[in-house]
């Protein structure tokens, strides 16, 4: 596995390894599958992996902690870091490159350019987290021009954020297919996070309820008449009751394009999918889970 | 020479020709200069694609009239076209693939995704075109993705375009050499452009008055104690001598930062490469035209 820190290595040893599988007969392209996380991996970003292993001829990972993501009253600084942890599962999942920049490569000078992606950032988490998709669409539009990946793995826990970047590789034709990738959970139900590590006993004992609520709301979407404004009533209702959960949102949107759903109309004769989002505080720590809802379907099989 | 007109071609025959370079012994290694254009080409283009042609294994054109670099008020409903006329030049240049695109097949649906370059972009044509380099980042970004070119080549006549495009690829990683190439002139110093034929013969034989002020504002620069501000009165004095011309502005700033210079402070003092830029109305024709000064190799000429 090659560990490279700077773009200068990164640039020479991707090069190597696509002149090496042009060179090979077993009919390899040298596609590349890449997986771009912010480290501290868990089996969330080990199913990334291992895909992107199975799919492609050189497999990507990048771990860089984007600080142009987080907002000044963010968890930058508290961030967790493993490196050692991190390329052992690297290895373990058959990374043929781990890219590992300093913020000082990333960002030699204060960039003047931004992206943009308007109407899908003003709605979730880019209400709550000012700036943060724009952080994001730079520093994966700027891994994506590093790496040049065929395919670009992205776990569904960041739902919001997937939409987002496919709107931009579509709106700005960057060569890449985007893979969304289904959310892995503890066998409890919690969605896996790098942020689980901040949560008390106490707090991950009731972070469950996140999970809980996001599949009892897969029945009730079900129930006749039910509304976007009765289904989210009953959702917060059920959150609150986790003495520590303290709710950001709990939203029902289409999916990708996230526009708003009739709030008093029965969600049943919603023909686009659907999803429902939530970001809840446990203390200081902010956790978010989702489902996609597929109201037609319902109806079709009942 | 082929030509293309949608993604699904493009995308099929830039893969050919580079396969084909591929198996090639004459150490090729598929490089790929292009010349983004919006058509209606003169022999400034012609330079660009000249350069690609030696520069590169596969010189790359593309014509299309991007509208969202034009502002509402401007002449995107009369910009002048001449595809069989521009086909031609093509060929003369060796140019190996055209790329033709509708509107449709760039913009499908209105892009969500906007890039903007801050700093550069609000002074110059920035500010008189307002949203004018939001729409050339945005094309200039598709391109790039579209046709993932080794080269790219660009005239200095448009300079303000080229540091903001540099900026970009700065930022954000583009794996692509922006090769800046000098501006082409008329017999009488005008620079060539196609809005050059929107000019009435009066016009066009006062036009000439930019390129002549930017030479002798050359020769100003070099008098002790010279200051911006009385170059600049001195260059807008000149201009104002031709009776169609209505200056839009008439600037002096490092280049390529675009930062102010002192506008009182002697210019041979300052050490930055400076660009005097122009842009001046004959009747309802807009030109620009520009030329680097470089105060510091005076002195050191002295």
């Amino acid at each position: 596995m090659i560990l490279c820190r700077t773009l200068t290595e990164l640039s020479e040893q991707l090069t190597k390894l696509k002149h090496n599988c042009s060179n090979r007969s077993n009919g390899s392209n040298g596609s590349v599958g890449f997986v771009p996380t912010m480290g501290y991996l868990h089996e969330g970003h080990a199913s990334l992996l291992r895909r992107s292993r199975a799919e492609n001829d050189i497999s990507v990972l990048s771990i860089f902690v984007n600080p142009l993501q987080f907002g000044p009253n963010e968890d930058l600084d508290r961030y967790p870091r493993d490196e050692k942890r991190d390329l052992a599962l690297a290895e373990e999942c058959q990374v043929d490159l781990v890219f590992l920049p300093s913020t000082e490569e990333m960002y030699p000078k204060k960039p003047l350019t931004r992206v943009l992606v308007s109407g899908l950032t003003s709605k979730l988490c880019g209400a709550s987290r000012p700036g943060h998709f724009d952080g994001v669409g730079m520093v994966v539009g700027k891994l994506f021009h590093l790496i040049g990946p065929t395919r670009a793995y992205f776990g569904m826990k960041d739902a919001q954020q997937v939409a987002v970047i496919q709107q931009m590789v579509d709106d700005l034709n960057y060569p890449v297919e985007i893979v969304p990738c289904p959310i892995v959970r503890e066998p409890d139900g919690l969605a896996l996070s790098s942020r689980n590590v901040y949560l008390s006993a106490e707090e991950r004992a009731e972070a469950v309820v996140l999970s809980q609520t996001l599949q009892a709301a897969a029945q009730w979407i079900q129930e006749d008449g039910m509304t976007a404004e009765a289904l989210l009533e009953r959702v917060r209702q059920q959150i609150s009751n986790a003495h520590h959960a303290d709710i950001d949102y709990a939203e029902l949107y289409t999916y990708p394009s996230l526009e708003e759903v009739p709030a008093a109309a029965p969600i049943l004769l919603q023909s686009d999918k659907l999803i429902l989002a939530l970001a809840v505080k446990f203390g200081s720590t902010r956790l978010i889970d989702n489902r996609l809802l597929y109201p037609n379907e319902v109806i079709n099989h009942a």
